[in-house]
């Protein structure tokens, strides 16, 4: 019953509409501040098959294709997304497919990258999708993904607070007890799974990835310039960003 | 001027005399709640040549000669700690040499394994080391090495606190901005160096390495279980445990 209400919370009502609001849903990759960094991690896409695991409104899906993708396959579990997803996309250079990443077999040796943006921390069996990976990609090929972050995860109030002097902080703990933690965000309920860096690491090289790539995110000076709002995200990253190959 | 405090902190009497005192200093590796974790990381030794990069008292050289390896190098930038390592060390199997990791140049494909424990995050340039130790080692050649935990050393108030409900909770800030980090721990202002996990393993990767495994320590329940002031280790870790190799 849990792991239902987990899938379906994306096509929940409440949580679609929030969503739907978000920058990046409404600006698109342009939208989401850590863009330009998972940019400088894709490779040359040029007559690539991709393949996009949680692919939401499609905005990378179609960037791909913009960029010399051969073929992108949009992966999502929510009906709505991929309906959506499907409206705002013309041409054949891109499919969209409604998929749980918990079960969904991937064709072998298929895909010449693999692209995902914060979604692996809604998957439980991590390991399983990572062989799932692998397997699908062609020798050599990238897999470049976003996560939310560990640190902006683990804890049991998962919020700025200010210590005695005032100080803007963010308060750890259970970093170390990984499995389940449930926020209200965008709906009430949202169930994600905490995962260290270490695990999220050691979890791609047991199936036979190579790291090459780790990144906390944090602003660069331009952009808290342009917005210094985002300076608080240098005191705790909220997005990690992987790159690695087959 | 301030490099040069940083780098004899170790030779000064306050600080020598607090880490002479210290559970890993007066018992060893088993004094070292991380070290199981360690030591599941380690290669078969047998017939090694090995090389201990801020050997301290030597417990890990020793520990090495007596698990098989041809021959260990201990370097310590503290001419302290080195006398008192070969005054413990017994037969020809460990030499000792006082060396201070930011400027060693260590001898070419030299080594069969290169270990270190807690020294690293005094080495202001990483990128540098690794290099080294990457020519030092032949290849195949595996690293394992512990540093302190980035979300340890980052806070500009390393120590727990409590929230609003009384938990204990590790205030993060400044994860994001690298660098030195002047703390008050066996002697007032030891100078550490501050890397994000990321850039720690990118430095690593630059460097020719290939990641195997990346373990932010946290205890067992049998450890808890039998020490549970060890408990508060899995809200926050201390210790960032890495194995590559060549």
């Amino acid at each position: 019953m849990e792991a239902v209400l987990a899938q379906n919370v994306y096509d929940r009502a409440d949580f679609f509409a929030g969503y739907s609001r978000l920058g990046r849903s409404v600006h698109g990759l342009d939208g989401a501040a850590e863009w330009p960094a998972v940019r400088a991690l894709l490779p040359d896409l040029t007559g690539l098959r991709v393949v996009d695991l949680g692919c939401g409104f499609g905005w990378f899906a179609r960037w791909a294709s913009a960029h010399g993708a051969a073929h992108v396959r949009g992966l999502d579990l929510s009906q709505n997304m991929i309906a959506r997803a499907r409206a705002e996309t013309a041409g054949d250079g891109v499919d969209y497919q409604v998929s749980d990443l918990e079960t969904a077999e991937l064709p072998e040796a298929s895909f010449g990258f693999a692209y995902s943006a914060l979604a692996f921390h809604y998957v439980e069996d991590f390991g399983r999708l990572m062989r799932s990976v692998h397997r699908a990609l062609v020798p050599g090929a990238g897999l470049v993904f976003t996560i939310e972050h560990p640190i902006f995860m683990a804890p049991s109030q998962p919020g700025w607070s200010a210590d005695a002097a005032g100080r803007r902080v963010w308060p750890i703990d259970r970093y170390g007890v990984e499995g389940r933690r449930v926020t209200d965000w965008l709906a009430s309920g949202v169930v994600k799974h905490h995962r260290t860096v270490g695990t999220t690491l050691n979890t791609l090289v047991d199936a036979g990835f190579a790291i090459r790539r780790v990144v906390e995110w944090a602003p660069t000076d331009d952009q808290v310039a342009a917005n210094p709002a985002l300076a608080e995200e240098r005191d705790r990253p909220m997005f990690l960003i992987v790159s690695a190959t087959r």
